[in-house]
């Protein structure tokens, strides 16, 4: 074989080999550091990786624990203040059960769909048939209805990290549930996932009808385990809780199902328990966020994301003096409808103390409450289930120190 | 330590002995296949993974060669007949370098960003600093000039897979070369990156002030070492060649510079020269694509992707007779600026052989060409490197005979 001209099996080898030569692929640019023995440079061919000087994580949720086995849930957190712009590395993405840390290991040859119910034609789909459907690109938020940040908590991760935003594929909902015939007396669905406690949820039919979306890809690749393998329902602007991962089944029905997933959305009052559902409008400072240092007095960008289950971001306003004055913000990132926005703000600080805020409007004009007004109802204690009580989507305050400390403003 | 509630610590470490327990954070689901040992539960805190079964990974380009040492270059292919959506997962972005195998290993603590030049104030960022400038968020795509399908090649990996779409976040560049100040007979910038052959491009100052990006976010995370880590010129639009990767060097200079990275932009006729630097308009079908399978006749989901280096895609027909007859398909993601546009059209199959096409309409009204347009200048000699050759946007054609298996139609 002429060594200028290898074939794939040539150069594979031929790689491999050199990856033994030099540090497994990596080479140190002139008066840069020597890396560390890395992966063998087949491995990086097939699917890369981040930098070793990359280490931003998730971490689990302090204080959450559920009716499991073990005593624990798996809510984990993602690094807001680390991320660049609205998409959330799938290797990052928040995930909460109440099911432990145990992910279902699924084979999606053997996966199923099941639509059945108050229809025609009940349906049962391969992941193969579903993929042969039309399908929509969108992308979405997720924010878990449990993402209340805590005076107790010192960073954005911890306040604000139960949720992140992909472009999510699939086929719509609606389509699904008009081939299999919807019959009359249908108002609403019971969507089920593939786990210990089903993961169901009753969702009405208008939303399903209108925007929600059987997902089979999370940025560009199927569905990560975690979020879901290898079927997702995305419901945009719903709480999480609402996105039944590993979904298996999919009933029609004429009634609001109970459902272990149901704590919170209970209520004899219609209107608030269609609304409680919806997420934001919500939005929060990433940088300076709690447990980061400014450096010193001088120019810097505030940085943040908003969200709103109702739609698009209108506008998003910072406060640096603890919300007497505000001053609208940038939009860094194009204002898709349900997805993370990205919002700038340059600012000059003078070294003194303040307190930073952000606060967003939403499309319909909804404007982000504060904490005062949130607290009203997430201070009263829950009446057996049957008061409701929406996610938390108060203004979050950051504390700057004349040190240039950021801390959590929470009182 | 109560069981029921335990604090951060106490989670990782009872994570870590469960995961001993239950083959290391996975459990099959009901009728499921059993996992395989799999990492420790606190590193899929950390960190998530895909599932174990999706193997989608890229392959290096078969025939490249290259004159660095080793007689390799080290162009990977992203498996677009795999991918959802447009963004294309960071592990699997197509990379392309003249410099072997090995990437930089770049302390983002060490590297710097010189502008200087024709300025009046010569500039060195540090990472830290950029990071505290205004920024913008933006979708776009990469394609590399060399993306050129053959009709020796199977697969639509081989054919288009040289290039990807993904979420770039950095500073303006028109930002950083006003701070500096551009003197009066500044009319085009050379970008370096730190590299054997500095990978350095000659950049008109018109192009470099409209909508360039000094970029260190891909897809929410830093950028990926395969893609620049930790600094990479964003030129939207324009040749792979331009987003200089590990970019660290900025001159303002009044004429075209030529270096190691010029073949096939220098040209005599000044319009042709600036023309070849931008992308498309191109298309193409990911399914059914070559080596792929159609399980009979019956209905089907083509699936594509389409983008232009001049904005928007307007359209994309699709033909399913070789190009006779055209049919408007539906574009499936929103149609953002210099990004890959995901099109579908649901077709019905009637199982005897056919050929299947894409061209696409840009915002400006341009059409893809036929393949027969493009081979008259890609099937010219180029006449010692003075002449120039666009990259390829032609017409793909897949042939699916009546076995329902699809090949190639190049002829």
């Amino acid at each position: 074989m002429d060594a200028k001209k290898p074939n794939r099996r040539g150069f594979l080898k031929g790689g491999a080999a050199l990856a033994g030569l030099a540090a497994g692929g990596v080479r140190p640019a002139s008066g840069q550091t020597q890396g560390e023995p890395a992966k063998k440079i087949d491995e990086l061919i097939a699917y890369g990786e981040r930098s070793r000087f990359v280490t931003s994580i998730r971490v689990p949720v302090a204080e959450r624990h559920s009716p499991d086995e073990f005593g624990l849930t798996f809510h984990v957190l993602t690094p807001l203040q680390d991320q660049f712009g609205i998409i959330t590395p799938s290797s990052l993405h928040y995930t909460a059960t109440h099911r432990g840390a145990f992910v279902p290991d699924i084979n999606p040859q053997e996966h199923r769909l099941m639509i059945h119910g108050m229809v025609d034609r009940p349906l049962v789909f391969t992941m193969d048939e579903l993929k042969r459907l039309p399908y929509v690109s969108r992308i979405h938020f997720i924010e878990c209805q449990g993402n209340h940040a805590k005076a107790t908590q010192k960073t954005v991760q911890e306040t604000h990290g139960l949720t992140s935003c992909a472009e999510w594929t699939g086929v719509p909902l609606s389509l699904l549930l008009k081939e299999a015939g919807l019959q009359n007396s249908a108002s609403w669905i019971v969507a089920e996932g593939a786990e210990e406690v089903k993961g169901a949820s009753s969702i009405p039919l208008a939303k399903a009808l209108d925007d929600c979306i059987v997902c089979y890809g999370q940025n560009g690749e199927p569905i990560r385990p975690q979020q879901g393998f290898p079927l997702r329902l995305m419901v945009p602007g719903f709480e999480g809780i609402y996105q039944i991962k590993h979904l298996r089944r999919i009933k029609v029905v004429d009634r609001y199902y109970m459902t272990y997933d149901d704590y919170g959305h209970i209520s004899s009052d219609t209107k608030a328990a269609a609304l409680v559902r919806q997420i934001g409008p919500k939005s929060v400072i990433t940088f300076p966020s709690g447990g980061q240092q400014l450096s010193g007095p001088g120019f810097y960008e505030i940085s943040g994301l908003a969200w709103s289950g109702a739609g698009a971001i209108r506008s998003v306003e910072v406060s640096t003096d603890g919300g007497r004055k505000w001053k609208i913000a940038d939009l860094r990132s194009t204002a898709y409808r349900m997805a993370h926005t990205r919002f700038g703000l340059h600012w000059k600080w003078d070294g003194k103390d303040c307190v930073l805020m952000s606060r967003c409007t939403d499309e319909l004009g909804t404007v982000q409450p504060t904490r005062a007004d949130v607290a009203k109802y997430w201070n009263k204690p829950l009446d057996n289930k049957l008061q409701i009580r929406g996610a938390d989507n108060s203004v979050q305050p950051w504390k700057i120190a004349s040190d240039g400390s950021v801390q959590n403003g929470l009182a």
